[in-house]
């Protein structure tokens, strides 16, 4: 039994964690590790956890975890997390990070998103937790990154067109992506605020100005073995859960729907989180709602051409906690969707 | 293992009994049936269960089930289930009826609300598959009459307050609800279209005029050993799933609410679905949505005394499919909590 | 033309008095008053404002609003309205406060629930803006206490049923009231922090603990000349805006339905604002989003006789600026509806 | 006065016509005629009139119709709508027509997408109704096609650009395009029924199977005098009402986000309806709720320059019945934010 502690857990992942570890065959949550919330009971601060999770939320202290944890989800804001992960390491811990700490391989790009680093030394030597694209590196790594929401429903429909080079990497690649509310995570802000939230649509750090741009450019870059640039714009739909990204591509001779979805499935061939829907489909991100999964699919401009491949999945699971919980099953030699396969809360 | 089929498995209770059953270490789903839908592939009908269940929603045959399965859910319309399931317990199946047509005790009752009944000889003789109140029938019943969504989140918190006498039987039990849409099934309705239901709430069939009526009037007066009678109120919110029960009842000399939180406890104690609030506490549907719980809460109007006792479930889980599996769990010897213990996916 | 001014602009309330006047063919805003948001523009302060309010929110001076203004709105937190309220009708200025600072008739019950009050010496000297209730007293009335947005919407459908004695008195009034959001404020709150408020029903401050019990059993008992308790139980619905509260009561003698519509139809006469239904109607809140209508009716349970009877209402409009207005009108010697008339907004 | 009916009267549009007819200083409505609900009272078929139009829906008769209005709008389905006008007209009537039967200039176009039309004579003498391009063409017309929403949403915010040389024509231009779901109509239908839509979003009819694709282009193309191609992919999400149009555009030398405000702030001079944001906002549809305005944006991604446009409309208002009332006021030499300017219903 793998004996896992989550730091930062009363957040959303936290809860989700709490979910999926209940759920999971081979691996128990030992300790719910908060800072604010330090000392009062699960219950109260993750309600769906009341009559699973006993006990009280921990304080932090990296000796106490390693005593108890064969490893550690560290779900702290991003600069916060570095040290952190730095002390959890050197506790012998094995950490998979949810912040956006560890996801950049340039310092400088972390940088001129993030500010300083709170742990240089370590930047750079965690496996990029995709799993789908990075097994063997999770496999062997003992710090993994797990990618951000956007990046993963972002990446995945692009991948396989990349790899397998039906579209063109010159241009910028429209991203134009759909968020649920959750996404912004726990704390209340007037851009979450129900009353000025749930009956209307809107774009934020659109063209390039969310973070989350650079994680996206570098994974496409890596699969293309060339720069790529994207134009990222996220918006805020009326929901609680789910990402929906339509990406708009130009492609290269030949590459029509059906094309896209035997390279993507060929791709996914032994992925158990990512189901590519037949050509022309629409994947709708209350079928994942829940779960683990990606939902992929690709369509074709009749008149251009253009491909538009979306990706749905959860953004608390397949963007987060599952995603993070799927990287533990490999660091740990588990079948990558232990625990895991559970379909969506439909409807 | 435990096979079991799903008759009328193409609505929201289909697709939970698939999600629920994929994550039950005993029991698994052998096949759907459906009728409109046969032949359709499985993950066009129920987009969540999309690489979970392969192959197609499978035409009725009462024998076919009775060679692959050892217990079969039925989840049709009320009416139309009664000689369905007549038919598969006269192939030998254990039949848990997802209906309403084997929940209430009284013939004549069920011919004023329902119409004439369909197997008038097996009425009367199904367990009514509410397992906190009847574990024993439960246990040796081979037809299992699994409540409605109303009864079961209404009956659970004025349960203990009956069987310990502490609230008065005279007089109407005001039982005001507020259920999600799902409750109103899967076929598209005027009443359950977006625009027209997402920013309102408003009530429907009140004050004794929806059906669950006669089926929480049963059941608190088998508690109450006399006839108790309810104003039911339904309403209709813009969510998508749970039922919130706000109970309003006058109490016997003492009934405080936290003398209710201690007799609920005591109630409920070794019931792993039932989770009471302390005194004054409100449940949150959120805190239970995707799970098999109920969570109660007592409270009391400090001027009048009155009792305000809430019960809040999610309609689909404990109200349907959780709920009818925990009967299967009990007909088949397993702990009642087999497979239904995972959390509420919150938020 | 009646130049009014909006002191506390900056909330929802201000929205939509500035909505409500652009309407008005016999009022006009002057100034939008605001504390932290003073000098910003109002168009970014008040988005659905632009291009129709120019300027800026302005710093409070009660002078300089009275040269501007002969009425003004006043839409501060309780407590901290009494203190300005002074200072403006010192000036000589109408004012109506949208706050609870006035509208209960007795200092004790204010302390009780509100702590100590910033203008004693005015208290107990407004009329309450219930125009439906008070309309004489509000049209002579230099200081109008608008009604809380629960109090409207429950009162106004048992006023009738008191004064004509059709129902008990004795016993307590069971209020079950449904809100939006939006009841909430602007502040940003993790209770209406939409992934915990989308997917979820709740009640809050239940059986007598909400500030709005004490002015409805005010209301009401003025209405029956007797002591009248209410247990009011608040829930709080994921939607913006919208209350309904549906109200259990004891029917005297011969008080059906029909009886119960027929003494709200006399009772409304010429009424602009309240429409009633037919028996056993059920008002949906969307069908006076928007408006400053109020939608009631009445439904009999069959085997008790007990009324059930419901109101619905815009928590922003009949529960704050458009009644506001309303008593604008009615002071300044206007047809109490005018500018007020224009229906939902629907669906 | 100017007298005017609804045809189809008892849908969505009809419901927004009656609200803003009565708002409307100089229009009036005479008739709300419908077919399968002629005979009915207004208050059962459009809750929100109850009180506002009293009476029944009438049955369709062109020449009663032409004895009691001036003008009618029109609000049938495409291929129910042309012959209807066609009578109309014949009556005498000016004709605001809703549907897409005339918004198109080229016949082959129009029977690719529906079919056969059914008053091919009238065919290419319309005015295209979005005002702010056609204001003089309408000024004259007896015919007017108001345009579709989604083309509202879209040409608004790309048209300047085109007219100032300020954009790329060739290669297509992306529209990713949000929609609520009163979009779809009043008759209820899977894919709008609540438990499948109110948390998730989906694309649907993209990559240039949307009808209103066709629309787009012909107005952009005018304005470009070159033939523009768009890919435009419409999503639904879990709102009743709003478009937000997010269109990514090439930009030419020069054009970054201040000189395509600067432009769109120039062709919009005198427009009631329409405002434009300053560079790098980001416009809500809560922001226009209920109202006949469009909010407009421009943002230029970094490092490609590329132009993200932004376009955010109700589409029941300036999306449907508020631009047919602006297309009135033109035609009847009233100016045309008259009855109009009213601010969204917010939040």
């Amino acid at each position: 039994m793998i004996r896992a502690a989550v730091v930062g857990a009363t957040g959303y992942t936290g809860a989700e964690l709490g979910r999926l570890l209940a759920a999971h065959p081979e691996a128990e949550l030992v300790a719910l590790v908060g800072h604010s919330t330090a000392g009062e009971p699960v219950a109260e601060v993750l309600p769906s956890l009341r009559g699973l999770v006993e006990g009280e939320v921990r304080a932090y202290d990296a000796a106490t975890i390693a005593e108890e944890a064969d490893a550690v989800f560290c779900a702290l804001p991003h600069g916060a997390s570095a040290p952190k992960v730095a002390e959890l390491r050197g506790a012998g811990l094995r950490v998979f990070d949810l912040s956006a700490d560890f996801r950049l391989s340039d310092l400088d790009v972390y940088r001129r998103w993030y500010g300083e680093h709170g742990a240089p030394d370590l930047f750079g030597r965690a496996a990029y937790g995709l799993p789908e694209l990075h097994r063997e590196a999770i496999r062997g790594a003992d710090l993994v990154a797990v990618p951000g929401c956007f990046p993963t429903a972002s990446v995945l429909p692009v991948a396989p067109l990349l790899r397998e080079g039906l579209v063109e990497v010159e241009g910028p690649i429209v991203v134009d992506a759909k968020t649920g509310a959750s996404g912004a995570g726990r704390a209340a802000k007037p851009r979450t605020h129900l009353p000025e939230t749930a009956e209307g649509i809107r774009a934020y750090a659109i063209a390039g100005r969310h973070r989350h741009t650079p994680e996206i450019e570098q994974e496409l870059s890596r699969l293309a073995d060339a720069e790529v640039r994207v134009i990222f714009s996220p918006h805020l739909v009326p929901m609680t859960r789910g990402i929906l990204a339509t990406v708009y591509l130009r492609p290269k001779a030949g590459a029509d729907a059906a094309r896209c979805v035997e390279a993507a499935r060929a791709f996914y061939e032994g992925s158990p989180s990512v189901h590519v829907l037949d050509a022309d489909g629409n994947p709708d991100t209350l079928w994942v709602r829940g779960s683990n999964r990606a939902h992929l699919s690709y369509t074709a401009d009749e008149r251009s051409g253009w491909i538009v491949a979306q990706g749905a999945i959860d953004n608390l699971v397949k963007g987060a906690a599952g995603q993070a919980v799927q990287c533990l099953n490999l660091r740990f030699g588990l079948d990558e969707g232990t625990g895991l396969r559970q379909p969506a809360t439909w409807p």
